[in-house]
């Protein structure tokens, strides 16, 4: 096991109408004015925002609010929201939403603050000192935004490959102070969506799982744990939408999977991630999506690299016979069952399906970041994962 | 799953040699005098004390000492060590040691900013309202205590049943604010100990995972995990107590087993618990000897009221082979192989073994505190398991 600090401080208010709590979560940290952001308007037409209104309005508290954070959120409306909470001095950035507007709200939270440009962060011209505290209703189980330390934009200044999706913050700062999870609030998520972020929320899982750090036999289990619960559940959601359990456990598995505990002591490989990013960045490709494309051609492409835990992965997640003559194909037939799983959700699992052509595999490659445990990736590596996956 | 709120919020830092951070995570927080708790004086034998006031000094930080606790704490040295944090105004409590030194400093810290006696929190007198910043230096993997909302102490005014070992507090906030934990501190445990600890952390996650709560897979996965890892490592420390990876195992095992995590959406039973806190109170047994001899009793006076879950302990923990005719020998074998675990481990599992009569029963199912989520006990249910464990 390697080293970690381990700073799990997100507190998580779970179950049915708990956004009902808002009000409540932020007067417990004393914030007499925040910032609401939210996306394109969904939850307004539930009325969920309503309820968290008035939930700050029972506290007391003053709000300000902003809505049109999009998918693959972009810089300009972080700016705009720090402009907006300079103006109001506000003390508390409240997501309501998924990933995007949580990822939203950090940069809104660290740009406050600040004197520069809130972009300087992303660039590692300088390093945030200072936060507001961030919190949350969340209504998308799948980029762990909600209790992770992890911010993603894309700035807006031209055309690829000057627009990029990078990690924008990556800072014990911005791990959000608390977040509300009400399972109900993704019973009207549709398939498409659900399908992305158990995806999206495997990877997290998986890019943790596949480390070149051997001896981590706790969170091993603890991530197969998390992918079996979710795989399980998740054919259920596609079944049966409103099934408060399932939904319930993916939503707590969302968070989890993307907090850190589960890469404690370990090296993650967050490879493919950043292969993906590339296909968001071009594309406009849902980030869950792409890695249903790219994460099996990922693993056809490396598994030799760590075939034990490939193996391990194959018997102890998908349940495939252990076959001591042949590991080689029992690592395959894993890789082969998570495809099939991604193909069983509705979702695509090559390039080509999504009519994306060849000809620029080559520029992405060379532009993507190259991160990698188990094997660090070349722009050669990258560019034949490209080719697997159409 | 139910309704629940999680707070993790006790930073972690593991490693090799990293008790020389305490004064770094001591001046995170801002505290310039501590007062630094230690137990029967091994600490100060090996030279971890010593380390841990160097690394206060280079920090600047001033620091008073206390020692003495003993296994099973008393109140006695809480009071002294409240007592001497209100002289020296001191603004944390250092923890060197395992779970009693850590329960007595969650006992300094919500005494310190009181005015009454500390053991009136204890009789319910009143709830506290503040605390001071509890961290710890771990050394034994046992209890729990370094990131969790619990502490308990024994009153010291006089003979069973006045002399009772009870829950002291159990609040948001003593759970600690940091833990350093370096696996490297308990390669010199000896067995018994070392055996005793590993029984402990079981027991906090079994008494989770037996719940009446049906759907709730992911925390019965998650718990599943500890126990296996656990399970496994504690064979390799036994023949080899220096090694670091199983150790280390162990350790974070020990915290992620009742720091909440593993309960979240649950009801816990610890009925098990409370029946063993009478031992440890009238014949002062180690907390986790008593365990290993009371949790297969209480399992076995309480399986068929949850089979299912008995079931799928044994099938998915010990590899019990599925009998789909016969699910109750299932269940049975599943609590014998834990049993014969303990065995391995070195500790009877028998009160016969341990030379206790049974005179006292009687007495002691009537004043114990009767828990359980999968059977509420009674006086009749308590007195039973005495003799099952018998």
């Amino acid at each position: 096991m390697e080293d970690f600090v381990f700073d799990g401080a997100t507190r998580v208010v779970f179950g049915r109408g708990k956004e009902q709590e808002a009000g409540k979560e932020v007067a417990r940290l004393g914030a007499k004015k925040v910032l609401v952001l939210y996306g394109q308007g969904s939850v307004k037409k539930s009325g969920l925002l309503d309820r968290v209104f008035r939930s700050l309005k029972t506290e007391g508290i003053q709000y300000s609010e902003l809505g049109g954070v999009a998918p693959n959120p972009k810089v300009a409306l972080i700016r705009e929201g720090v402009k907006l909470g300079k103006q109001k001095g506000i003390e508390l950035v409240l997501a309501v939403g998924g990933g995007s507007v949580i990822d939203s709200a950090k940069g809104i939270a660290v740009g406050v603050p600040y004197d520069g440009d809130v972009w300087d962060f992303s660039e590692k011209k300088v390093a945030p000192q200072k936060a507001l505290p961030v919190g949350s209703v969340l209504t998308i189980p799948a980029a762990g935004s909600e209790a992770s330390k992890y911010a993603v934009a894309t700035s807006d200044d031209g055309p690829y490959p000057m627009k990029r999706d990078i990690v924008f913050v990556n800072n014990e700062l911005i791990r959000p102070a608390f977040t509300i999870m009400n399972p109900e609030l993704t019973f009207s998520l549709p398939p498409f969506q659900t399908a992305c972020g158990v995806v999206d929320i495997i990877a997290h899982v998986i890019e943790r799982y596949f480390t070149s750090v051997r001896d981590v036999e706790l969170t091993d289990r603890l991530c197969e744990a998390v992918v079996k619960t979710v795989i399980h559940n998740a054919y259920i959601v596609m079944k049966d939408p409103t099934n408060y359990s399932a939904r319930a456990e993916i939503m707590w598995a969302g968070s989890l999977a993307h907090n850190d505990l589960l890469g404690t002591g370990r090296a993650p490989d967050f490879a493919s991630h950043m292969i993906e990013h590339e296909l968001s960045a071009v594309y406009n490709m849902t980030h869950g999506a792409g890695l249903a494309i790219i994460f099996p051609a990922w693993a056809k492409h490396v598994y030799k690299h760590n075939l034990e835990r490939f193996v391990q992965f194959a018997t102890r997640v998908w349940n495939v016979e252990m076959n001591v003559f042949d590991p080689d194909s029992v690592a395959k037939e894993g890789i082969a069952r998570l495809e099939q799983f991604y193909k069983d959700m509705g979702l695509p699992t090559r390039l080509s399906e999504m009519k994306i052509p060849r000809d620029r595999f080559a520029e992405m490659a060379e532009k993507s970041v190259k991160l990698g445990s188990i094997k660090k990736m070349t722009t050669d590596d990258v560019q034949k994962i490209y080719e697997l996956a159409y």
